[in-house]
Order: C-alpha cells, then structure tokens, then sequence
C-alpha cells in the first residue's frame, strides 16, 4: 500500500470542526480528558461533543450521535470502548467525516480477538478512504491550529518541530519536557497500532509541512520499511530527522514486541539504514529534543574546531574535555584575535581558547567576545558558558541585599533591577542571533542558572538562539550537527 | 606537611561568630554578596561587618576594624583587595581568629607577583597555625549551621552530602542544581588557591563529618597525589566518594593549567588511582549528583539483575535498552511472581518483565507490584517508570476540566484534588521507602513530570525516596552503585 495521505492528513492536523465521540463530565474518562485538554489548550474551531446521555459537557452542547451534527465534521476523535468502535466507524463513514483518530485501546495489543476487530476496523476505513490515526494512541496535537487533542495536559508552544511517537506515554512525557523548557513544537501524533496511517504516511506528511522545520520519531518497529527508509532519505535531504529506536538490544526488543504485539524491526539493519539515509539517531529522549532544538534554529557547523567563551575556569575545562572525548577540537586562536580580546578582557584573561571572563559581567564585552571568536577564520562553532543566567543570579543577590537593607519598597527595587537585567541577556540574546546570521556559525550558550528565565527557544527569521543547561549537552549536540553536515555534504545537498 | 586540619575546620564551618572583612552596602560588590546570602541564609550566629567608612551595613552594626569587636571571633571572611591581604591577615592572627576564608583573587592565578603575595600569605597563616581556605574562592557553606558564606546567592536545603570544588563557578552550578532539585546538601568548600587548606585536609574533615554520608569532589589537580590518594582510599571505605576530574584530556588539561596557574595531575594515573581507591569517577556535573543522590539515599544493588515496572509500554522498551548497554540485565521473573502480579494487574498486563501498569491508577496495584517485583529472589534494583509524576498530570487534567466545566469555586475544588493526590502519591512513595528498608534493595522511581513538586530527596532514618526525571538517569545510577558494592566488597567490607 504505497498510497500517499498528505492531503487526506489535513483535515486531522487542521480541522475547523472536531467531534468527541464518548465526550464525558466525568474526570478520568479519556472522553473528560480529550474534551478538556481541548478546550484547555484554546482550539478556535467548532466542537461537537457526542453522548447519548448528557445535555452539556463542559459547557459545550451534546449531540446524541454524529449524524445529529448539523455541518460536515473535519475530525473525530473516538475514546468509546472497543467493541463499539466498528459501529462508530460505520457513522464516521456514513458522515464523510474528513479523518478519525481512534484514542480507543484494547486491540491488536491485547490478543487474537483485538487483532480481528482491528483488522475489521482497518478494512472499513481503508475502504471508504478515510485517513485513521491508531487505534490505541495518546492523540494528536497542532500548536499552529491551537488544536490539542491529547489524552494528557499538555500544550507546549508554538514552533517547527514535529514528532511521530510509536509510544503515547514517551510521547507524552516528551511533551511535558519541551513545554518544560520553552521549546516550540509544531505537531505531534502517537501513532499508536498503525493500522491504516503509519510513521511512514506521516513523515510524508511532515515533510511536505511548511510549518515544520525539523522532525522527530520515536519507533519500536517499522513496517514497509522499505517504502519508510525511502521517504526517510528524501526527506532528510530537505529536514534534519531525529529518530530514537527502542528495543535496539535483545531484552529492550523484546519488550517492545510484548507491548506493541507487533512488528519489531531489526535494531542492526535499522541503524545501518539510518545512517545510509541521512537519519540522525539519538540515544535517548533527551538527546532527541536537544539535537532538534539545535537543528530548528542553529546553522549547521562545517567543522569541529569550537570556540569556547567561559565566565570561569572550571565549566571551560570540562567543556574541552567533552569536545575531545566527542571528537571534536578545541580551536587554536590566531594572534591577531587574541590581541583583538586583550583589548575587551581584564588584564589577566586566559589569553586562549577557552576565553575565560573572569567573571567579567560587562555586557559590551560578553558580545564582542563572541563577535571576535565567532568571526574567527580558525573556529567553527562557539559554545557560551554562564553568560546567560548571570542576568538571574545577579537578581537573586540584589534582592537579598535589597531585603537585608530593609529597602522602602523591596518589591519594586526588585522588579526594576529584573527589567533592567533582562534587558542586558535579551541584548546579549540579540548580538548572538546577529553574529549567527552575519557568520553562519553556530554559536550555542549554556547557562549558569536552571532557574531563570524559560522564554527562549523562539524561532523567528534566521538563526535563534538556543540555551542549554550544561556543556556536555551543547557539545553533543554540535557533533550531532556536525556528522549531519557532512551528510549533506556527500550528498552534494551543502557546500 | 601532614598535618591534619579535623578540629580547627570546625570554626570554618560550625562558626558561633563570623567577620566580614571589606563588607559593604553597594550591590555587586563582594563583601556585599557575603554579607547578604549570609542573612539570606538565614545564619543564627553574630555577624559582625568590618568596614572604616560605613556605620550600618544591612541593618547590622560595622566595626571599623577586626580588633574593635568585642568578642573571639570564630570565622573571617575576607573581601578586600589582594594588596590588603598580609596586612589584614596579621589583624587575624593578632586577634586570634578561628579560622579564616580568603575570598579575595588576585594570586598565583594572574602570575609571578600574584604567586608571590600568596606565598607570603600562606607562610603568615601557617606560622600562626590558623587554618585558611582560599584565596580566590567562591565560599564556604554548612547547612546544619544555616551558614551561607558564598557569593552566590544560592541556599540548597539541609542533608548529607558535602562538596569540594576546586572551581567557584562549577561548584555554584552544582549548589544551584541542587536547589532547583530539592537535592539536600551539607557542605561546600570552593578550594580555589589551596595555599594553606588543600583537598586532601577537607576530605578529612568530611570522612570524620557525622553530618556527612557522601563526598563530591570537582578536582583538576592534586597537590600531594600519595597523600590526597591515601586519605581518600581510607574514606571510600566508609563514605562513598564520588569525583570529576577536569582536565582528563590533553586540551582540557591545558585549559586547567591556564585558569588555575597551578598544578594539574597526570589523568590517566589520577583515573586509576581512582579506581583502586574506590573513589567513583563521574563524567559530568550532572552525573556526580544523580549518583550522588542515589548513595546518599538507596541501599546498593548486589547484582545486575534489574526489575522495570513501567506506567506505558515505551518507556519500559527504552530502559531496557538502557539497562543492557549498561552491562546490566532485564531481569526474568519466576512463574510464581508473574502469578502473583496477575491478581493485581489488568487482564492485558506484560506478564513479564518489564512489569507494564498499562496505564493502571490505582495505589494498592502500584504499591503491589513494587512490593512483589522487589522481594522477587531474581531481582537485585527495580526501576519504576512515571508513577510518580501521574499525580502532577492528573491534577492538571483536573483543573482543565474543572475550568471548563466552569464549576464554582475551581480553585477549592483542584485544590482539594491536589491534597487527595499528592497524599496517595506520598503514601506510595513511603511505601517504596518501606520496602527497600525490608529488602535492603535499591527502588528508583523516574517521574513522568517535570513540572512537579520538588519536595523528594529527604534523608530520613533509613532509606529515602529517589526520584530522577530520566531512565537513563536510573540505570547509570545503579551501574555506578553497582562497581562501588564490588569494591567494597573485594575489600571486605560488605558482603
């Protein structure tokens, strides 16, 4: 079946009608919790919640059934049990309803009598040509249609990176780390038993997205993993893609192949195959969703030679030790730039690469140092150590000191100085992005202080800044970048 | 020079009366910075500002000099200009202080006559037998004593494990973390110069410390290796060490020698040297406090043998993975057990390991299965995924239907949600404390959500709660606790 749905895909990604199909008041239900999550997260859209039995559910009129909805409904999300599902289908059907996501479990993942309903189920929809995202998925979201249709609360922001999760509870708490940490995120569909839309289709789909700029899969096992590797390669041409395999040692595959009940493919082949296609593997979640922060707003570095520009000596010496154990350099600076530093940096800086600051909290020297490292003819990419987060700090202390001195109004002394600092890192933000779109050099920072400030991460036009909160993850995430440049480059797709 | 610093460090930390030298009103500056975190900390003892111009300093009273205090002082903290140093130094030793933290830089970090000051500054403190750490530190902190002497203002709560940094700035990212994960602390030194206070006398101190059940140390070089090696070998035997060495590759090496201006110890010999004195070498920050986390609070594993009860089907595929590349093992479950389990679980449960709740909420089946899985004779750590962290969804669901439903007193009823929650999650949680206290096996729980509460960590009599936001986290957790069970096992000091 080598059928494309990026059309059809649309109706289930950019609906202006939803139906809830076994909507409920009563918290728990997947029906309460697709509702609420819905209407929580802010859709602008029509929805049609559908219960026999209720009048209203969260303020929202009920329709006794689908056929009773008076317009053409664009999605429907179906949370009743099991052996109902093929009659709803069979109303979806009668509706021409635009696409189905069936949150429903208790199919083939749970033995022969599942799998028949769902290859029943996989037949009536296939026949009447309507795209079904599952059975047995945690939902789908579209941050750009404010549309969370999600079995979990979760609604991080909006951006242009888009996943596929074989797995709705990784799914999910990989979700939770991204609103955690700021980062935007465009789609995302747990694609559950994949009996009629498969990672396949939907990878397809992303890759024709103009709201997405990088995508992430997780996956347990591939079917037509032929048809899957060829769309991977073209659209890895196009878009950086992150997969992470689970089940890529014997014990971990087969407890992927007791859960899903389904295919599993083989690790060693897969991960060959990867590579071949241009593929990024990532070991774990959070590598996954560092390296796409990375690749959605960072330009890719076209060596290994880094920069490293620190406010003290010890996080510049465990950032060099993890550039060279990742096989990376750490750049020897010319004499003229280190001339050009003696100029910005108090007397006694390192006087090489790593530029250490010494403390240093200037913020015309923080730029012009990234400005002349940067800018460098033997340096490739910059990592940033503790400049950003100096900014929190600094308001911590002030307002210590402010309520030690009993300060009139502490509150507001305190707030200004907030305003005041902010001003100075967004600044500091700002050069960076600059300095990235003149030299097309990435240039990552990693801060000081995990409890500042999480409004980062904005993708506008060109390059963004990206912070993370240790070395070790920009540093792996540049090497990350790195291989898929010189990807890019064999293919002849990059100079 | 041997000599043993045990008893005269206790002025340095358990201070009844505490001197700040150059202490000021004016924000930014260092004897600002002290004098504020100091009574942001909330330290009980007297504190006494010494500054010739001012009158108050954050509502304390000032002396213009050390000798105008009317009592013994028991810990200087000094802020002045390295050209003050020798001669407030010699008011130290004239009054007869109990020991003294040299905060000032400017020494043998920026060259000839820099080192030459500090030479002559070490010769002055060593003569009159005062115990010195520093110069160029960022402080020293005792959370039994609420003694915040740091110049940053950073108070992670009470517990038991200390820290030596020999850099400032990695040593407050680390107290930072540790604060922002509600990771209890006792002690931290930044060692900065070592001129007089090395390592080698603070590791001492922590090895006799009852306040103190687990060691850190960021090291980028050792002053007196045999020393250093033996005190550390002796302490492992009690107190499990775990170090981070700066510095371990060429470049990073060169990059300590530069910032440090001193010593850097061979790392190859320095790793084995580690390895046969049964310090736990850490890769990361990140590391050396998660493993941290995990000695301070868990019974070691005896084997390799690893239980996963997981929430949902991925996360349990991705820890297995985990655990194998670790060297470690899925552990298989007798018939008995899987028995057991199947009276307690869903119909559609794995029925091996991993243990998969499918989504299971319920507390008895929870508690159930940890208690069965733990016991097991074929299970030496269990790892239980996203039980913890369901309450913090679920309570976000809670108040998303709550809003939308539009009840009216939302605030009341999620707040009466919250208390049910969080209740049944405590009491899971002192479950599992229950159980590890009768199987004397190690059981982390890795949390489904970031954004919960941060209220874990709390060493109590017995064993205590982990709670990691990743698997991964988990496994090399247990791998590290498992080489240390070997150690101290070849040595005969464990069974």
């Amino acid at each position: 079946m080598a059928k494309n749905f990026t059309t059809e895909l649309n109706s289930i990604f950019y609906p202006e009608s939803i139906a809830v199909i076994g909507a409920s008041n009563r918290f728990a239900k997947w029906g309460s919790f697709i509702m609420s999550h819905l209407l929580a997260g802010g859709y602008q859209g029509r929805i049609y919640p559908i219960n026999p039995k209720e009048k209203e559910i969260y303020g929202r009129k009920v329709y006794t059934k689908l056929a009773a909805v008076p317009e053409n409904v664009d999605l429907v999300v179906i949370t009743t049990p099991v052996d109902s599902i093929l009659d709803i289908t069979r109303q979806c059907i009668d509706k021409r309803v635009g696409g189905i996501v069936t949150v429903t479990s208790g199919f083939s993942e749970t033995g022969a009598d599942g799998k028949q309903i769902e290859k029943d189920l996989a037949d009536l929809v296939n026949a009447a040509k309507i795209p079904m995202i599952g059975p047995n998925t945690m939902g789908v979201m579209c941050t750009q249609k404010k549309m969370f249709a999600l079995g979990a609360p979760l609604a991080p922001r909006r951006g242009d990176i888009s996943f596929i999760s074989q797995s709705g509870n990784l799914g999910v708490q990989m979700l939770e780390w991204a609103e955690q940490q700021g980062i935007g995120m465009s789609k995302f569909v747990g694609s559950g038993n994949e009996s009629v839309i498969r990672k396949d289709h939907i990878l397809e789909y992303y890759a024709d997205d103009p709201d997405t700029k990088v995508i992430l899969i997780y996956l347990e096992g591939v079917a037509e993993g032929t048809r899957f590797m060829k769309i991977a390669e073209e659209t890895a041409a196009k878009k950086p893609i992150i997969a992470l395999k689970g089940g890529r040692t014997e014990a971990g595959g087969e407890a992927a192949r007791s859960h899903t009940g389904s295919m599993a493919g083989n690790t060693v082949i897969l991960g060959s195959a990867f590579r071949q296609s241009g593929v990024i593997e990532a070991k774990t979640p959070s590598d996954m969703l560092n390296f796409s922060v990375a690749m959605a707003n960072l330009p890719l570095p076209k060596g290994l030679r880094i920069g490293v520009i620190t406010f003290g000596g010890g996080w510049g010496v465990i950032t060099c030790d993890a550039i060279v154990e990742q096989g990376m350099q750490v750049a020897v600076l010319s004499q003229d730039i280190i001339e050009k530093l003696d100029k910005v940096l108090p007397p006694f800086w390192s006087r090489r690469n790593p530029v250490d600051l010494v403390g240093q909290i200037n913020q015309e020297a923080f730029v012009e140092s990234v400005k002349l490292v940067t800018s460098s003819p033997d340096v490739d990419a910059v990592i940033c150590l503790g400049i950003v987060g100096v900014t929190s700090m600094g308001i911590r202390s002030f307002s210590a000191s402010a309520e030690a001195a009993d300060l009139d109004n502490v509150e507001y002394a305190v707030r200004k100085a907030r305003d005041k600092l902010f001003t100075i890192e967004r600044g500091y933000l700002n050069e960076v992005n600059e300095i990235m779109n003149q030299t097309h050099k990435p240039v990552i920072n990693v801060s000081l202080y995990a409890g500042g400030s999480h409004e980062r991460y904005q993708s506008k036009t060109g390059y963004s800044e990206v912070v993370y909160p240790t070395p070790e993850t920009a540093v792996n995430s540049l090497a990350a970048m790195y291989h898929h440049y010189q990807y890019l480059k064999g293919k002849g797709t990059m100079e």
